[in-house]
């Protein structure tokens, strides 16, 4: 199965671009939302849980791992792609990166543990030096997704005070998993003229290309739709996100096993 | 010493009254940051961890126990208070009920945990049969506050959005120790005429007469203003939120015991 995990439920964003990409595998989601968010968490936190959370995915039969979770990829991704050595591991970041790398003045918004981490920053310039880039943490912008304010004026407003500091960008990563819910909101403040990067869609063409060059690993995952999807405290307002994500109706599990 | 507790640092606004209404009575306080928040949490996990704090609380010389969070308080307050019958147990809604009992028609805003919970209403209908309530949780008060949005025009645009539901109400129970900070807007919306009811302040004046008459607990308890402050993981924006509640500055102390 396709392992996927996040903190909480914005990572089924990211479930509904695998499953647009790669129809058909089977996957098996972990939502940590008993102790969600992450974005507000310590380092050393966010990287032993994720830790924890990928051996209960191995253990439950998953050949690929992809950390859905934003914070966990900025503050955790690479010290879990050494611990977990001989399995593949998606982040949020690495594919993006790719994606973006056609842009020179880029803007990055995220909860405030991603933009502190500055992991962003450094992919960015690892891949291209001369980039110049702005980033802007937005912690409202979880808080609106699950409240369903998607589309009203108060959120329209909430997008200007925190995007209209950006100056001259091309491009403008959504390094959350529920900001992508708000782009209406984030284009109305920006224009057309600048490109929105989600980076699941980035990260789900990455895994695809991976499993059509990886067809021992590809023909060992679950076909099927029979999709899981488990979570360490009941999640709030889950019909409303999973709605807004996959057309079939899910059923969560909750289970104590992570605590 | 007076032991506190909540879920993360919204409880510092009830340290500030128990410090107004207590001075010179040492207080220990626990924030459950690597939790936070408990708001959206299922029952039986805020009754499991509430017990874990009280329980580290006593160990480290606590005499009597302050439930500082509103989730805990509705959700696990009754079940506590059993668990500890030898422990004198304060929550958030007993004070303030007996306050409220001369109104007739009330207003109560707060978590959707809290709100789902009809703690509030139980309470106040079995103080008094008669009361007319209206309730409503008010999910982005607590990330605006933390944003430190406290006195600004999307504030009080949010408010109304909350707000302007309530009919004829007499007086509003601010029913999350957030909520205090955005008096103001919330006072601009509903109007002079209406009572706003701060529980952390019931909860002092009912600490303050318990001591009173009961100097034997009274005479235990360490006296001095070196208060302690512990959290399970790094507290978010805690300057911010210290500032608007303390005059010391504060040094938290990071442990993970209780994790």
């Amino acid at each position: 199965m396709i392992g996927i995990f996040d903190s909480g439920i914005g990572g089924l964003s990211v479930v509904k671009e695998i499953i647009n990409y790669l129809p058909g595998f089977q996957i098996i989601y972990f939502g940590d939302t008993a102790r969600l968010p992450y974005g507000t968490k310590g380092a050393d936190f966010v990287k032993r849980y994720s830790a924890k959370i990928i051996n209960w995915l191995l253990k439950n039969k998953a050949q690929v791992i992809v950390i859905a979770c934003h914070t966990s990829s900025a503050q955790a991704g690479d010290f879990l792609k050494k611990e977990f050595r001989n399995i593949p591991i998606f982040d949020m970041i690495t594919p993006c990166v790719k994606e973006a790398s056609t842009f020179n003045n880029i803007g990055i918004i995220g909860t405030p543990g991603t933009i502190n981490s500055k992991s962003w920053e450094k992919s960015i310039l690892n891949n291209n030096p001369k980039s110049n880039i702005q980033s802007k943490a937005c912690p409202l912008f979880v808080p609106l997704v699950e409240e369903g304010w998607i589309d009203n004026n108060i959120t329209e407003q909430i997008a200007k005070e925190y995007l209209n500091g950006f100056n001259n960008i091309e491009a403008l990563i959504l390094a959350c998993t529920h900001y992508p819910f708000l782009e209406k909101a984030i284009k109305n403040t920006l224009g057309e003229n600048i490109k929105i990067i989600n980076p699941a869609e980035s990260l789900a063409k990455e895994l695809k290309l991976f499993l059509n060059n990886n067809i021992q690993i590809r023909n060992k995952i679950k076909r099927g739709d029979n999709h899981q999807f488990f979570f360490s405290d009941e999640p709030y307002n889950f019909n409303k996100i999973a709605k807004l994500c996959l057309a079939q109706e899910i059923k969560p599990k909750i289970i104590n096993e992570i605590i």
